[in-house]
């Protein structure tokens, strides 16, 4: 639990500071690079709804491990510094979706991002005990985490 | 080690396989999603480059881990799924830059693929122990072993 915090400290900390390293990179950069992480663990959490919730592919518990590894580390990578200011316009791989208010309301953002981080913690440890119905539920609870900001701070497309 | 294999296998496998998943997934979805976890990857392969090599960012123990965390999860991830055939041509964010060759050669695909799954899992490990010199030679070693495959099978930009 220290550790999730720590971690979910340190994407919100990139969030509200500038770190060189965002300072570094262009707009359009930071802007495909989150595009990315949020494409890849779309990819990997689909896998998981595949085996465990709608059943439509054979249950592989190395497969879901893997992508709940993927989930978990995506969320844990400080994506905050994906997101300085002024890329709530921009083009990465393709435009942003982010809304303005996402920059305006960090604490909202931040209780979010806690909780995102926390839900896909859980995703990757339920992941390796092979308990599907617990699998399932944990997914659940994931995706709600991950719809609680693209319903406040998502553009719809 | 024995896991390693394992997961390198399972990469494989889908490479050789046409998965359900995969056979579901359009060419397109499919380059986007390799394209996302590379660019993905690229972006925490350079966090630890400018912190524990170059040392343009200040050295943070736990930002190199959950780098490393996301570059050995994105290696395990089964990415040979992302190469149905047919997709040595074709459009995801980009055109995608995968020669021909990488589809007939899969013998050479399965051993730098290996290499690359155990050279990722190594940075993980060594990242883990916070021996900054450690890391440097890992992340060095991992380097190679992407740039193998594309040195080989990438067509330059």
């Amino acid at each position: 639990m220290k550790k999730t915090i720590t971690h979910a400290a340190f994407g919100i900390l990139a969030l509200s500071l500038t770190t060189l390293a965002a300072a570094q990179m262009k707009p359009e950069d930071a802007i495909k690079n989150r595009q990315s992480g949020y494409t890849f663990m779309a990819w990997n959490m689909g896998k998981i709804k595949a085996q465990v919730v709608d059943g439509t592919v054979p249950y592989d518990k190395a497969q879901v491990v893997a992508a709940a590894n993927v989930i978990a580390a995506v969320a844990n990578s400080g994506m905050g510094a994906l997101f300085p200011a002024g890329t709530d316009k921009g083009k990465g791989w393709k435009d942003t979706r982010v809304k303005a208010e996402f920059f305006k309301e960090q604490d909202e953002v931040r209780k979010i991002a806690i909780n995102y981080i926390e839900q896909t913690n859980k995703l990757q440890q339920v992941a390796a005990t092979g308990d599907q119905a617990a699998i399932k539920a944990q997914f659940g609870e994931t995706g709600k985490a991950c719809k609680a900001c693209h319903d406040k701070y998502r553009i719809e497309e």
